[in-house]
């Protein structure tokens, strides 16, 4: 390898040195995001899109087979509306971006760029709801909202993001339970079968929950500097929305009652963990699933004859079934592309020579492993298939022990301190749930609770912290 | 048909006693779209929300199959960048809702909310091109928009709108003109194959082209009522945006030269171009391709033994193939559900009862002509294709019929005050283009110029207006 070509490479910093630069190098050069004029806004370029594209399909899929339809609701909300669920403005206020004229005109009443859309579908579903016919309603909206953020990162916290939103309605308490448990199911399987991510499920902490919620449930992803990443939230309302919004119901029985509603999202933050849990000091390594390209092909010595046609043979076929890229530009070395390849993170790179051609076989190079192997011509499409299995699986295995091994239990609070001091990672520890000793590890350790997982083993346990009588264990981290 | 099924019908005004009514009775009741709490928004709902997804599908293949890739800008541009191509600004500043605050802090620059993304999309642009080997950059958003209208109406003008924009940039003028004109084709194809709307194209006179821009060329559709409808513009914008933004690329021959771009963009406003094109006093009629559901199936006697389980297996069947919906609710007749899906414009309705099962058939019947007919049940996959094909077909000709019949040439000023004031519809008409010639006739008309055809066949004719020496034909309309 040249020393040109490694230099491309060698110019992102390493993931163990500086994780940080490292996070900002490879978003970079892969060509995934640049920044805004405007501070803590982002452009998504077309590399990074793709992604949040193929996310996107994935998860619209479930939802649509889950009953859910989309919607579209407006970007401006009235402030007296966003005021109206009194935790949920106070949560949201700081953050909001205010439209205080429209064309030459000032108006009378502030407008509230949507940082999230409870009050204004909350406001919609009070006119739309009318009879327990018209339950549930479980609706979802593809959307960007906007979060004044003072300190931001690409995906990971910008004052814009896109994400999904869903809105349900129900008749009584326990489906909007089961639906909100049921949105927490999706975005597990969607974190580990599409995304490759092992997430952690639970639910959230009185003080870490959704403004509004009655209870908030989470997915939680370690990332490879071992700080934690909120991968996604559902969260079960009760009747606070339905109360303060008038959401009123004729039930069989005759009597007007109040809905009880859920909301859930996921947003191009997943985007930041896919980075963080999967990239390598090569650059991005993507999930098979989410890949924008999950092959690329490059002849090697493509002046040669028959080279560019065989790749093009290959290109052909194998895009009917794979998202393929062919890499013929002659301005650049085929180990350029190599590298390149890599720091964009494409699953397979399919190596296609002179020699090749002769022997009837392709050399193919897998992301995650760098192994390399030989692959007759005509067994091409379906090893490709068993590849791509085999790269999304091993990925997730890696992910997987990395969170292992990095989740260690505290029976008090100096193990506590000393645990992420040293380590960083999930700390599973007894918690009174007091709220008090909640603020007293953050304090210590800059670790705050993730979630309190669905299955609890010690019913006779004592508090991390303050040591009285706990039968709930939590997981702490450092996070994003 | 008992009294209550038709009232359910009779409640849409009639479109040729009050079309502005009925337009707003069959997107209500159509359950398309509802008013949002801020005057001149709108929600839309499932079902309308529907029409723009088959209608991005759609796009979005055409967009990337002529090599356009998808990113992301962000929705907030500085005053200061809107305010660098100065007719840009005079266009869109009177229309832009304004930001002045971020959570509790005062901004010192006033924020716009992205009425269109032009002056950011360039300033991203500056940053990205260097070389000749940059270009062309083909990139497209879909998002949201935000332009402060005064006189709105759902779909066709509202405060925010969806769309979809494209912004390019190219080393030479006669690819971005290529460019202009190469999506205003795609545009056409769409608009009459996919949507069956017959469109004029042409170019847009200087008064009426897109604020920065060279030439906006344009497609415009003829609506039920005679008025026209702006479909969708394509920009050529010159070197406008590219000098005040600095686009400058290192060309093959050294030196830097300026990038020629465009824009190009069409928007929700489509979906009221197709009620107001196709929807009768039953409701809307739906062109097949975008249609939510493709078939509605509707069990008739429902409680009778077998009928129920064969209208579930005929389902199953086609919705292999098409877009399909069984509606087996108990709580409306039969009589009830063929109103509401008419209403829905709905293309193909089966009927399905115990005698039809027992003769091994469905009774099939068109929504555009209320035409009847039994189908056996074994051809019924096949013979839903040619309907649907047929139905596309049909109405598209029906509009280009309506279109043919409402263009009428004017030799005179006081031939197209009589057209305009008894018939409305396309009047074509010679003009010096002069843009006091076209102010008159706004003013004694109320008629726009909507677009310059390609093909003009008159290079000796007289102005319609002033009578001076004019080559060019331009058509004239009342507009949304």
């Amino acid at each position: 390898m040249s020393k040109n070509q490694e230099d491309f490479v060698t110019q992102i910093a390493k993931q163990n040195e500086d994780f940080s630069q490292w996070y900002t190098d490879v978003i970079r050069k892969a060509d995934l995001v640049d920044y805004a004029p405007i501070k803590g806004f982002m452009v998504i370029k077309p590399y990074g899109y793709a992604i949040w594209e193929n996310m996107q399909r994935e998860m619209d899929k479930r939802f649509r087979a889950t009953g859910h339809k989309n919607a579209y609701f407006p970007l401006f909300i009235p402030e007296s509306l966003l005021q109206k669920e009194a935790e949920h403005v106070e949560g949201f206020a700081p953050e909001v971006a205010w439209v205080t004229a429209g064309g030459n005109e000032q108006l009378t009443e502030r407008i509230a760029v949507r940082p999230t859309s409870e009050a204004i579908v909350c406001s919609m579903y009070s006119k739309w709801i009318r009879s327990y016919r018209d339950l549930p309603v479980l609706y979802n909206q593809w959307c960007n909202v906007v979060r004044w953020e003072k300190s931001t990162r690409p995906f990971l916290r910008t004052s814009e993001f896109l994400w999904q939103e869903g809105h349900t309605a129900h008749a009584t308490e326990e489906e909007a339970e089961q639906e909100t448990l049921k949105i927490l199911g999706i975005y597990k399987d969607f974190a580990e079968n599409i995304l490759a991510i092992p997430v952690l499920t639970g639910v959230k902490s009185q003080k870490e929950k959704f403004a509004g919620a009655v209870r908030t449930y989470s997915m939680e992803a370690l990332m490879l500097d071992g700080k934690a990443l909120q991968a996604g939230t559902s969260h079960n309302l009760g009747q606070h929305f339905a109360k303060v919004f008038d959401i009123q119901y004729l039930d069989r029985d005759g009597q007007l009652k109040n809905v009880w509603s859920t909301s859930w999202g996921v947003s191009t933050r997943l985007i930041g963990g896919v980075i963080m849990v999967h990239g390598d000091d090569r650059g991005l390594v993507l999930p098979p699933k989410i890949a924008p390209s999950q092959v690329v092909i490059i002849p090697v010595a493509q002046h040669k004859e028959g080279v560019l046609d065989k790749t093009k043979e290959i290109f052909d076929n194998l895009s009917k079934l794979y998202r393929v890229e062919l890499d013929d530009r002659d301005t650049y070395s085929p180990g350029w592309k190599f590298n390149e390849w890599e720091l964009k993170g494409v699953p397979i790179r399919l190596e296609v020579g002179p020699r090749d051609i002769q022997s009837n076989q392709v050399v193919a190079v897998r992301r995650d492993t760098g192994e390399k192997m030989a692959i007759p011509m005509g067994e091409l499409e379906k090893r490709i298939a068993v590849l791509l299995e085999d790269i999304h699986s091993n990925i997730y295995k890696k992910a997987l022990a990395h969170r292992e091994m990095n989740t260690h239990a505290a029976a008090n609070m100096e193990e506590l301190i000393s645990i992420m001091g040293r380590k960083m990672g999930f700390v599973k520890a007894m918690w009174c749930q007091d709220t008090a000793c909640e603020a007293e590890i953050k304090e210590k350790t800059g670790a705050t609770t993730r979630c309190i997982p669905f299955e609890q083993d010690n019913a006779d346990g004592r508090c991390v912290v303050c040591g009285k009588k706990a039968d709930t264990a939590a997981y702490f981290a450092k996070a994003y």
